[in-house]
């Protein structure tokens, strides 16, 4: 096998055999394909596509490049989640102490936020003394004991994935529904979970814009995981605007123990709840309540539990940026965009996500809305409020935020998007 | 500017601008783009093309990485001849010692073979003591004292090109037709020739398999020359079957001293003749009479003290290889089909050329011709005669030619092509 012969199949529109894959994958793995040999195989599969036999030979052969994990010792039965990334999204913090609650072992591998979109494993680090990385035996420990975890994923798992994926992000590679799909699905697999809810991302603030891409998507790793026994579902939810009225590491955290709180913003409940209960039918507990399970306490005392299973103090304060600037509304009627974008990049202009992987994150940054679309405003008023520890940036991050804000007239009226677009499984 | 950018321009079926090809060719010349995101660039552009301003500024960025030769204080004009590489090529041979001794300067840059392609620097360096690395004084000193030399570029000239066409050749993106004329097209004009012929082969040995791709090609060179001001015409020429009798490095210096000795394949003779008369034309001596110099040994005595002057022995014997093997006709008939690109692959796998760029090749590796295609054949008698050091490649280079020999029958008729089938510029 020679991967020039296999770059040649794909950039002549051909189909990859299933030899052609293992071996591709593997030699890459291995290093004895090279990096720049691999990076012009993605940019042809990104221009010419694979098809669904291809995508599951592809997630296939990643998941054989490393280990999987078992989860099968365990008394409950497992559910994940896993979202394509949004603005605003911290929807993983209160769902895997709920859903935990609820009967279900969640073992939530996360990842770090790359762009405009946040990272779970940032946001839960601005908790002091919370740890992302844990042994699988250590990971084993706290699903047993607290029913939820969420963690960084091992080395050992689809390591194929993981040098691919640090490829496509510096070769303009990131944006194929074959490499999301076979990306995402690679790891869930790997992972062992029997079950799995993906919310899929639609809108300004999410890699899919529209619906029709979502939806193929969704489709596409809905098929994946059932092709290999994982019952998977998946949502399609709006990323016009951020979820709920944060975002931004320690602010998102704060949210989120306002939700399971028995607070918080209407959107963030609703998606939480929706995501909770096909987890939940996924995992073939049906008579679980969500809905109770936040409004009596349990999912924050699951919470609590995780977080200082983690090393966490759940009564810590947590970190707030050293400055704040406010944005007001430039006239009097009802905003009618907040853009997802706009928001998502000014809070990572101003500290709170990284341009290179290896950049730190700053806890308190991001940004604060006081203000959805649909909600009547008046001239003056603060709209947002940003927050960095580096106030030069505040220029560069009100330059991201031009054009984002629409404020319609009084009786302009306004059209609610709802959460959940679609399902798919 | 950042390469992510310039890669999504291109990805995307955008037209890339000055400064983007500017920056990225230069950051790639000193390594701050990396050969993977070069890599995913080049097959952007492989699949979604450059048009003739993009190629035009990327071909000008490419002369801008590196020196400028400059034979203008020669008395004579200059004229260079650039073949994009076929099976038997030896015209370089006797074409430069030719057109030299018809009064104009030859300085001819040349390369190496790679694939089932030859390579002029290897061919010549079948002769004892021949060297192909000259200093750019060496080089004018022999250009001044014998009007033709035959070496390889120095490290000096176009080293972006030099770079990306290393890259091309392990990432599956030569094939392609802006990223062919650019490269060509920045090496000659960095020569600084004053005048150009290009012979753009076409058939199943060349790299353009059909005349619509040949002549898009030979535009699109011809447009760059002349906007460098280098006076610049292109021959198409037939590529299905091999030049001449011969295919192999000492074989096919064999051959072309045959030429220069009044003797040699009416094919070669030929096109040697018309590139001879375009080189002339283009570099203004158009009075030069070159089958006169063929005929009366100027052009042998040309060749002589040009293999001299780079420390060759022109009388030395040449090398011969260990063991041949006859390859026999199957029938009595007509021959229909050589087909130039089995007899070229044949020959490679009998040790002509080289699989990877740091492979020594066999000088006496190769294959003779008994019969080209319109003679009649009788079954039994030698069609071939392969040539190696290595025996146990036989089977492998029979295999190559599987297929790549057809006899019709005696009274089957034959339609000769001709060796120049179009001239553009």
């Amino acid at each position: 096998m020679d991967v020039i012969s296999v770059i040649r199949t794909k950039r002549d529109r051909g189909e990859l055999t299933p030899d052609q894959i293992d071996w591709v994958i593997d030699a890459y793995t291995r290093g004895e394909v090279a990096h720049e040999q691999m990076s012009s195989l993605a940019m042809a599969i990104f221009l010419n596509g694979m098809n669904r036999t291809e995508i599951a030979r592809w997630t296939a052969a990643m998941i054989a490049s490393g280990e999987r994990m078992d989860f099968s010792s365990l008394p409950r039965p497992t559910a994940d989640k896993h979202s394509t990334g949004g603005v605003g999204d911290k929807i993983t913090l209160p769902l895997a102490p709920l859903v935990a609650a609820c009967g279900a072992a969640v073992p939530q591998l996360s990842g770090r936020g790359l762009g405009h979109t946040g990272g779970t494993l940032d946001k839960l680090e601005s908790i002091p003394g919370w740890r992302a990385q844990l042994s699988n035996d250590e990971m084993l420990a706290v699903l047993r004991d607290v029913g939820s975890v969420i963690c960084a994923a091992g080395d050992g798992l689809a390591p194929a994935d993981k040098k691919l994926y640090a490829l496509r992000d510096v070769t303009g590679t990131v944006e194929s529904i074959p490499l999301i799909a076979s990306s995402i699905m690679s790891k869930k697999i790997a992972e062992g979970t029997g079950s799995l809810v993906l919310d899929v991302k639609v809108g300004s603030g999410a890699f899919m814009k529209n619906i029709d891409d979502a939806r193929e998507l969704a489709s596409t790793m809905v098929g994946l995981g059932s092709d290999h026994g994982v019952k998977t579902v998946a949502l399609l939810t709006d990323m016009a605007t951020p979820l709920g009225l944060t975002a931004g590491n320690a602010l998102e955290v704060r949210e989120s123990v306002e939700v399971l709180d028995g607070g918080g913003p209407q959107d963030v409940i609703d998606l939480t709840l929706a995501l909770a209960r096909e987890m939940l039918d996924a995992a073939g507990l049906k008579d679980a309540d969500p809905a109770k399970a936040l409004a009596d306490g349990s999912a924050m005392d699951h919470w609590r539990r995780m977080i200082t299973a983690q090393g966490g103090d759940p009564d810590a304060a947590l970190p707030v940026a050293r400055e704040t600037h406010i944005v007001t509304a430039p006239s009097t009627g009802v905003l009618q965009t907040l853009d997802a974008y706009a928001v998502g990049l000014a809070a990572w202009r101003l500290g709170a996500g990284r341009a290179r992987k290896e950049d730190p994150v700053q806890a308190g940054a991001g940004i604060e809305l006081h203000a959805k679309p649909g909600d009547a405003v008046t001239a003056g008023q603060p709209l947002l409020t940003l927050h960095t520890d580096t106030p030069e940036k505040f220029d560069y991050a009100l330059a991201a935020l031009e054009g984002g804000v629409e404020i319609g007239a009084a009786d302009a009226g306004f059209t609610a998007s709802p959460v959940v677009l679609e399902r798919i499984g």
